[in-house]
């Protein structure tokens, strides 16, 4: 056990792998532990910023044809993708959803779903076990109630699982304004999905092509 | 001072006018009453439902080239529409928005705004004793604390001002699911804007639509 | 607008009728104002209160073919009781409804149902305004926030409704503990739905038929 | 009783008097209601506001030898200004201070103090009853527990109190942008007392004063 | 319905007398709204400010063979006082405590109990409908849930009951610290029952009698 | 010091026995970290859960005979089971309890019950330190405050302790839904005890045995 | 790092010393974390815990002819014991406060005062590192904000740190309700700190010695 | 992975540097884990602590020029100093930041800025790994969400960052009151930043120069 720290522990594109797993109709309807409306913003939003960084998605379903599809928000970020439907609860001991992340190559595995204490905390807690990186992404994943939510993190955590919110994931894969290219897809995400950040960089913007008003009037 | 109740006090979509008052970057950095993306998500959605019901929408900023543009995501819902701006905080004390509304000839006046205690509170309270029947949705407005938006709440409500949500408000003027066409309307915001239900309308979509599955799993 | 205060205002078994609106699957998904569960259980610990005193309760629901049946727990409170269906979302509008209140001849009207900012709201407030001595039961009902379930409490309460929650009313109903044989069937259902109550009650009745213990031990 | 309504009702700087009472060592020792340090902050601005608008405040405080003085930050805007000592812990019955308020020729009577439920309730409940159109300002004021605070503010509702936040008594105050003097000076308690929208403002006039970038970096 | 304000609204202890109800086991035990060890605390500290005031305390419990006998606590406090037990849970309709409050002669009726929804609120509104200016101290009460007490306070609210909590009604009581003989008293309730202020005091008079130190220590 | 982690980790109904503590009156009447309503249905739902899938389940009080009895809703789940009665507070301490556990054969040692804090935090640390792989389900527990109950759960995580939520834990056992009998086990335990996800089952399972609406209605 | 767990991690009465710090007016008059009552009546809960299981019991304030005296309910509990004054916040640098520990022999240090995240977390992280098995009571300090003390129990968890509530270690001590002896003055405590417990002994008591009713009245 | 504990492990005026990131507009306008005027004016109290102890502290801020500029009221108290503007997110990746922490030759490096889960995460997990001593202030930081700051926060513990709140850094740098200088200057910090305790030490101060009252009043 030592502590998960340095360099090397920030989580890059180029390394990165991200499973989405169970988004569905079955699994929000009994979310407690956050907005759900949040829930699926936060959700697209982390699916876009993936997409802006080239980062390979996974997206898999438990049952879909009775718990309900993958929100079609997210499946509309990656047109055309297979989901992968499950019968195991637990996403890691589905051998396609294993292969399909081995096959990236990449060892920083990022996991968010519904419910964080039951198909989120299994995948991550094995993995964490098999030596994967893991990261959970807590807003882009619910609970049944927020003390299932807080023990769910408690438990990954003593697992040795990293926890991550998915706004701090995308600047750490941006991790430099100077890369521009990323920065503007990264910057439409924000407008999109980050209601106070998006406005702001609006203002800025207008601000800045604007010629100083020469009206006196105060704020 | 009288209950205001029956039926004629519910808000009908051919008496009602909606004006949408300072969404704009300057006010949006300082909103600590609400999640900022939800007042964006929750504002758009009651844009969005009045356009569907042909409720008139009068839209309004203060300085804005200062304190910056209506939210994009707002305006968009009305292409081509003015955008009245004004020095007056006070909106109702603003002649060229008050003929706006006074044009439309309906007397349901329904407000949103930010803040909730200055730029939502000072016009509600000056038209409800001007004798206009005013309805403050909570939920598009926003405040500088959780204290400014409950006291200006409770302040108008001494004022004899309606107040409610933005959900209930197209609820309220759908009325009756029966009335198809603006059903489907409605029911399009509601899976645009409210992830919950919105999620669970489209389960209930594919469910109808699947054969009942032979195979013996269960949830 | 008068305080409705006084021993006439406190509600009576023989003059109270109860209304159970919209207890059905579709709403359920989206209420996040209480826990799902403690909205089923206190809604069905009030619909086992008004049997018990012979309260009469008309059940309905909006489009059951789609949003889905009336919870079951409820359902079998009232064994071959019709379940009227609607499709005007404001219960009151709907005739079949109202009539079968009116028939009743009792004028103290008892609301319950989700959401509260929707479906219980625009009937208490049209009733209220048509002379009936409305009262809301805020926790067997729920809404899409904490915010629409506050501020849809606040809207009734201006329009001249009357709030309760449920063991208020079942309390309110028994009035004096000397009845007795009412005292049985609600402490019934207080040990079923109260949690606390329950319990301690039992410990109650345990404690009353034991011996004292001859043992020195502490608590 | 009636709705306290219309252009009227709301409050301008030429018949508004503020009197800020018991802002003193030993009531905030026991302020469980709001973190001492915005009590501090709120009342500092307000007391600003009504300087920069020219409304004469009243300064008073109940044994200042003992209980210590008024907040130094607060006599420090009002230099070489008496402060009314009292032993009358409800000050409406301090001759002195009705008299210095009566003085002023103004009806609009703004309130605040520590502890809401005592110092501040008892006032403003009398002076409404004796004709002046009371205002309490919530977020400048404070409580033993939350449960006090938010008592004594639907007590003093109830009583045709007024109730505001600070910021929106200065908005109010204000009412147009396009009086400039003014502006300036609010806008100068703003930057010092409210951190959201002071810092807000300084990168509006910082973007105003700017060319456009020409780095390709995004944000 | 009129505004309760004005001098005469405030609490005398001349005027006043205080009903005590149901603060027994079985009660307490489902207490939800508060933390139990407050609720003994607030509602000993209301006892001994009445006495203190002189102000009569009538005791009252329910079936109390049963669910368990008045807190020694409070009970303490009037050694040898009657408690008049009933079988009616609405206090009001118990001709022995009605006839006890009428033989004082006094009519601001202050009421406090467990729980708030049930025990208090019958009476309260009761009484208020009969000409009683009635006046509930919430935070000597306690309900089954946080929303069953706040959905009691407002309904009482709209029954024109009297809000307060405990602390405030003895400062209102009090009124005058030029009242010396009373102010002891006073003091010595808060010095037991009031954490915070108790002890500012006792520091307050360690100061008072202290020569200033001359060591160059900081805080 | 190791993270807990990997396949083996997760809890598997084979390798799995349960101890439920004190969940009894006296200890209820203060639990104030849950609503005990909840407390009362989550530890049935564990129970169920426990016996759906084989899983040996020891019941053990502490002085029934004073403290009262175990609550019958559990003692029915198991008709005819021996429920341990101790003097001992820390569980582990008793020896008839352990050795319930140990004939078990299980190391996967499952714990919930009345107090957090105390007859839960002290067997989970005893026995984590003598080698048990110890869980403690949070929900189906209590404390006397929320800082007591979380300060517990701390306390259990610095001892090596895992902690999980109950229908985390039911969800684990089952791990796939292809295990169609466990399945239909669980979902009953589901209808039964999660209101949000019971009521959203049925509504699936009415839909998909629903031909589709020919309606042309709305949501 | 190991894991503290085992039997031997459990406290008990004959290893343990107890370290009350700074319970002072100046400390008291800024607590924001926790209601200021409660802080008062667990330290002095806690001290005579400490006292009933003959725990020695070391008192200790900073200046306390400046800052104010220790709190007098607490010092009643020890009469005529030294209080150790000192000018180091941090009470470990305090030579003659760690000899009168370290002449008791006992190595499980128990610690609470006033603030949490000064004059507790520097004593209990020093002391931690110095091999002392150091337990933190949370509820038996406070701190300045939430914040802060939540911040300073995550920051003596990472330094090795045990923590738990006063309640929980007496019935740690306790250990064993067969240890008659101390069961009473345990007991004792309970009745006059824990207001649901203390309640809940009474009642049982009371109904132990109560023969059973005959009267048919529910409850 | 060791316990960080021990005298050594306490924070030393000496062995400190202070790096404070990205105080700017553009990242507060979407703060929503804190009020902003406490972020302002917790960051200033620190600043000033850092500078009263002669603490380096380090100033940088990301692309200044459109996100907006540090915080005027911190940047004026080190009037003159570098700003080190960044395109790198990640302050630990700036060469020129890290040369002028190194210049200083101290390992205590302590870190504060906007967002926590962001440009504070980051550095402080990088430079943990490489064995500086990281300490984080939480309360001069703050995040897009409460959720963030938490789940940030978790995760730099598990990272081995120490945490900590202002005002306890203060007081550990202070470590003995007897230490007059530096006392004075931190008293001055407190009377300006902490409302509290800054007034609670002029009341002492007062008092304490007060000869005793021979009035008879209460307080």
């Amino acid at each position: 056990m030592t502590f998960r720290n340095g360099l090397n522990s920030l989580l890059r594109p180029e390394d990165s792998v991200l499973v989405l797993i169970d988004h569905q109709p079955y699994q929000l309807a009994n979310v407690n532990s956050h907005e759900p409306t949040m829930v699926v913003n936060n959700t697209v939003g982390l699916a876009k910023a993936a997409k802006a960084f080239g980062v390979p998605t996974i997206l898999t379903t438990v049952i879909a044809e009775r718990g309900g599809k993958l929100f079609p928000q997210i499946a509309e970020v990656f047109p055309g993708q297979e989901i992968i439907d499950r019968t195991f609860i637990n996403t890691w001991q589905d051998q396609k959803v294993v292969d399909a992340v081995k096959v990236t190559g990449r060892k920083q595995l990022i996991i968010a779903g519904l419910w964080t204490e039951v198909c989120v905390a299994m995948p991550a807690i094995q993995a964490a076990g098999e030596g994967w990186d893991v990261t959970v992404i807590t807003d882009a994943s619910g609970a049944v109630s927020v003390e299932a939510h807080q023990v769910a993190i408690q438990r990954m955590i003593a697992a040795g699982v990293n926890i991550m919110t998915w706004l701090a994931l995308a600047a750490e894969w941006q991790r430099d304004w100077a890369r521009a290219d990323q920065a503007a897809k990264v910057t439409d995400v924000i407008v999109q999905h980050v209601g106070g950040s998006g406005i702001a960089y609006l203002w800025e913007q207008q601000l800045l092509n604007t010629p100083v008003p020469t009206a006196s009037v105060g704020v």
